[in-house]
């Protein structure tokens, strides 16, 4: 590693993930991991589903945000906190703050769906919008961190990638022998994390990540062999329309064997096969994985797989599916 | 125990519930017990949530059915299987007939929702509509049987109160140290397995039922010392709709404290509290649970409750709460 870089942008690994586990543990939630054989039948693959949509404020990213606040507190860092996110990372990271006593501002795109809107407020985040690109997100939050506030980014840094990664480790205990495990692809925190601890604790497992074809940067950036910083971003899986992170690509192009990309169809009629079968409303972002084992059977044919499901958060208003 | 009655009309023990638990174990799901701190600031208790929406079918009914049929085959008893239901009960005896080779034709009233009707033919079940009343359900159901099908009842019968028990035998050692526990109230199938089990595992809890002011059957029944065979019901809470059963109700005598009755807007307002704070979309029987605890919360305050959450299926179009 060079001299000049920070412990944030360094690629960690497993003992740092299993040290973030002990850490949160007793904040988090241990998600659930369930099956279905009238799923499996349909899919033909054994599919476990790690539940993070049942994770506190309702997706995976607690997990991360509640790592980088408890790391503050042990580095005797005082303050408050900001971010900028589409909604999932800014309601986690105003939970993490306020259990620890913290204040935590949130820079959000205008678009935002209203119920994580509602999310960060209710967790007790003050949320400033902003116009729904990358360089308002970054320049809104750079206007607050100016203003004294610690930023906590979203997914570009090891103590969110860290704490996402904790999923993996209960995944891989909660269910043996998986063949193969996929995430989810947006900014690449949850499959960067996940990538590392899998490699460690079920290393005959496949790596897979699901991205939407309407914001494929990650695949994009594999087949390219770098990081692509833009890219015309057009799906309604709210929670990915990120481009993924430095630290995360690095990261990803070592241990993740492919990222698949799904329709926007297949998205949607995912949600719907989720809700049928296992009676779970899952946002568009985590319907990827299941759409991918739909749009990729062949892949994942009669191997035993385990997906994460990332989160839940979604209006109710206006569900993109038929049920 | 008069010698003219069956073993299905006589009153199960916690042996009997601990020995439907090793019948039906590797059949049904262990579903997930989860609490909120943000949830409990506002109840005023610390309340844990036992999923049986996240049971296989979207229902605990799952498990009655799963172990009726068992024993049944246990008995050497061959056949196919019929009963009449709302939907949940039907669903479940679908699968758990069809994963026995038997095939299952369940009566539904012509006003079940639409969910249910789906997911007793998607588990495998055959559906035939009848008028909505409890005479024209049984009458419905006779008529299969005088066709030489085994009839299986939704509640009132020990093989099914066992297996609807078995949530509560699972709850008591997920969980410890419940002070109060409750469960929805309809036929009395789950209430009157799981008051058996309390009362032996668990013994120094309070149980509680929590019915609709509009299908107070239970309630009415108890405060007059005996069960009334018709009520003017009037409901969102479709699975709670029928009127307490024979059995159910001389277990539900000697073993629960008090049914609670609860409004109907305080239901579906109890519908949009578990979605806000546990992002799981519960049906209107199984919010009853939560809205007794609003409802009655000097009963509730400073306890350490557990509620079954019974059920998660709903017809998604016309969600009777503002999220």
């Amino acid at each position: 590693m060079p001299m000049n870089r920070s412990p944030a942008e360094q690629i960690p690994n497993i003992a740092d993930i299993l040290a973030a586990e002990r850490r949160i543990g007793l904040n988090i939630r241990k998600t659930p991991v369930i099956s279905e054989q009238l799923a499996n039948n349909i899919l033909g693959c054994e599919l476990w589903l790690k539940c993070e949509n049942l994770q506190r404020t309702g997706a995976f990213k607690f997990r991360g945000a509640s790592n980088a606040i408890a790391r503050l507190d042990e580095s005797g860092t005082t303050g408050d906190v900001a971010t900028h996110s589409s909604g999932n990372h800014g309601a986690a990271l105003a939970l993490a703050a306020s259990t620890h006593n913290r204040r935590c501002r949130v820079v959000m795109p205008e678009n935002s769906i209203k119920t994580k809107v509602e999310a960060v407020r209710r967790n007790g985040g003050d949320v400033v919008f902003c116009k729904p690109t990358q360089q308002d997100r970054e320049k809104g939050l750079a206007e607050i961190v100016a203003g004294g506030c610690i930023p906590i980014p979203p997914y570009d840094h090891a103590d969110i990638i860290c704490g996402q990664g904790t999923a993996m480790v209960e995944f891989s205990d909660q269910c043996e022998n998986l063949d193969i495990v996929l995430t989810p692809v947006g900014g690449g925190g949850l499959i960067s994390g996940s990538a590392i601890a899998a490699r460690a604790l079920i290393p005959a497992a496949t790596v897979f990540g699901a991205e939407p074809l309407g914001a494929a940067d990650t695949a994009l950036s594999l087949e390219q062999g770098q990081r692509v910083d833009h890219y015309p971003v057009d799906t309604i899986a709210d929670g990915l329309r990120a481009i993924v992170g430095v630290l995360n690509f690095k990261i990803i192009q070592d241990n993740v064997d492919r990222v698949l990309t799904v329709s926007e169809s297949g998205i949607t009629d995912a949600m719907a096969f989720v809700w049928r079968h296992f009676r779970m409303l899952i946002e568009p972002s985590s319907a990827t994985v299941i759409a991918a084992i739909i749009e990729h059977r062949k892949v994942f044919e009669g191997w035993k797989v385990g997906a994460i499901i990332s989160g839940g958060n979604l209006d109710l208003e206006n569900l993109p599916f038929k049920p």
